[in-house]
């Protein structure tokens, strides 16, 4: 189906996707008092004498605020800030429906990496959150560094954290049904920006044997030249172990996993021969796959892309609604590498094992995911204070 | 009545005064589509083709930023930025309740004004509209100034206008009711701030006989020396005909209209007796009036005040939400002093000729004021494309 015509439409229709809305009516004169003058001064004075009430007497404790400089906007490139707005208020009508978390839309036309650190600095104050977002690589690591490094709030660059989880929740159930263990296998990554070096990180906690990343140049080996904007690149390489280097076809030998966030059309079904038994392709380009998803199938253990219209859909929107509902839930100040874990175990654990088959190894954003995810979230909080 | 407490609670239980809403429900795939990906990449590429369209596919059409760095913050001073959330959040519950606009707040740490323009440039490509608030003088008029120079979305300082408007208004019906025209009259102004110098600058296009402004130090002479900030006021000294110093007793002698933005006390009833027959004395210093209500009462012919606790209240929420609804109706790019006093007369003539009286020059934000409002804006701008 073709949503492009249905979606300007409804945009048209509607001006966009969200509006403000009031939390209580103000209907007389002394409803004006209250919400506004005199009596908001005392609301006022009350942050003054202790910040942190800002989060208790105004709307910052429940908004986070999803900012790019449309750099690297889906598929579409660096096509502006103005032209991002539309995503960015997608992700905040996302935000609204499945985590009730009020999600600001920012687009800045900033390319300069420190300038745009500088810029969320000086408006983080307004948000108990922030959502980085469509930033190209390999200025997204910087800035995300920078600014979780300033900031008293989480900071979470969707395109590579968002997508890793997911990622790390579906190869959870399909090593399950593979019954394999992480210990035991060899993953390659087709692709090294923001989504594909995001996936490395997260998943060499899980101590695979073997995980190498491709860039267009081919597997990231130790003794390559690295720009110093290139650190995640040159980290990740120390973890090529045995120093492979070449093409997709050289990476694949006796691969478990294939996880493609690169372009569309690079895999061929006899390459997919090339790896282990019980192959698990997941095709993440879009709209076109690493691999076409039929070929894929035909060889493949297990595939998902990143589409609707197939199983298994790896989709961000299963992540970051609950992830941040449930930080503001309990005023969290950090992202660590171990809360992403726990919340991609809460996503794959959606799945009951009865339902978990090959054509269902993540769950619809539609079920009660969310919830699983707000609680996971809560709980290791509750663990991590307690200590 | 006291509203800090009330005020605290209600903004406590209900965390703050606006939230996100979306403006068509998500509940399916297909609705995803639609909403975000893939979807609205038709969209981005639309506002990529004709930048224009983002008014029209996304909230920005409808949205405008009610922005302060908290350095004037009601009468509360320099109080911070974050302090200051609480009176932008009342601000954008306002401009939803009276004129349906969306109004994000933001408050922001920077004093400098360069760098204050620099950051409010570089955000409002995400709004259709700029309302700056609690800006010390004299840094606020350089900074609408420039702001309105390098922006292409009207800018508009409340403190400044929106106060200037609904004094003209008042001001209106009062000297219809004291049978008093502008070209025959003298007004005096205490307080040479936003608000003082908007409203000397406003009134001065009704050609008054005579108009004197005061500061700290004084009426504003044309010998003073003013620094380069100081142009405004500096601007409205020329029109000191007569060029009248001293202090706020010299100004009064004969004086048709006194008009108080300064602070509480300052002016006693005996005072009132150095003015013209019917004075008209608007006392607007918040919450201490610079005449107390009751002693202005007894020798004026009207008073108003700020406070909503005595008739005929000069209330800036007469003029801000229908003005902007009607800009945001017609994409109007720029405001105008032309379309300042089409606004002041809409309110003005909002009170009927049968119910115009002393105690009643004004009308209630509950009233039909609003709709008035956005029928002149709407007609200035007809008439003005018409040209």
């Amino acid at each position: 189906m073709n949503y492009d015509e249905k979606s300007i439409e409804m945009h048209r229709k509607h001006k966009g996707k969200i509006h403000i809305e009031l939390n209580f009516d103000i209907n007389n004169k002394e409803d004006l008092s209250i919400a506004y003058t005199p009596g908001v001064a005392a609301v006022s004075k009350k942050i003054y004498e202790d910040k942190e009430e800002k989060y208790n007497l105004t709307s910052i404790g429940n908004t986070v605020a999803v900012i790019s400089n449309g750099t690297a906007v889906l598929g579409l490139g660096s096509i502006g800030a103005e032209s991002a707005y539309p995503v960015m208020e997608g992700k905040s009508a996302l935000f609204k429906k499945f985590g009730n978390v009020d999600a600001i839309p920012i687009v800045v036309d900033i390319k300069d990496k420190d300038e745009f650190v500088s810029f969320v600095e000086k408006i983080s104050i307004n948000y108990s959150g922030i959502n980085l977002e469509d930033i190209k690589a390999p200025e997204c690591f910087y800035i995300e560094k920078k600014l979780r490094e300033k900031l008293n709030i989480p900071v979470f660059h969707d395109d590579q954290h968002g997508t890793a989880i997911v990622v790390l929740a579906a190869l959870k159930n399909a090593l399950k049904l593979a019954n394999k263990k992480f210990e035991d296998i060899k993953i390659v990554i087709s692709g090294a920006g923001s989504a594909g070096l995001a996936i490395a990180k997260l998943l060499l906690n899980m101590n695979p044997k073997e995980l190498l990343v491709l860039d267009s140049k081919g597997i990231l080996t130790k003794n390559r030249e690295y720009k110093e904007e290139e650190f995640l690149k040159k980290e990740i390489a120390t973890y090529n172990k045995n120093n492979i280097s070449g093409s997709l076809k050289d990476a694949l030998k006796n691969a478990d996993v294939f996880i493609g966030v690169s372009k569309g059309n690079i895999m061929s079904k006899e390459d997919v021969l090339l790896m282990n038994e019980k192959p698990i392709i997941f095709a993440l380009s879009n709209p076109i796959p690493e691999i076409n998803y039929e070929d894929a199938k035909k060889t493949a253990f297990i595939v998902a892309t990143g589409r609707s219209d197939y199983p298994n859909q790896i989709n961000n929107v299963l992540a970051f609604p609950g992830l941040f509902r449930g930080l503001l839930n309990v005023k969290a100040k950090k992202i660590t590498e171990e809360l992403k874990i726990k919340v991609a175990d809460a996503i794959a654990n959606t799945i009951k094992s009865e339902e978990l088959n090959v054509d269902n190894i993540i769950p619809s954003p539609f079920s009660n995911v969310h919830k699983n995810v707000i609680l996971a979230v809560e709980e290791y909080y509750k663990e991590k204070r307690k200590k």
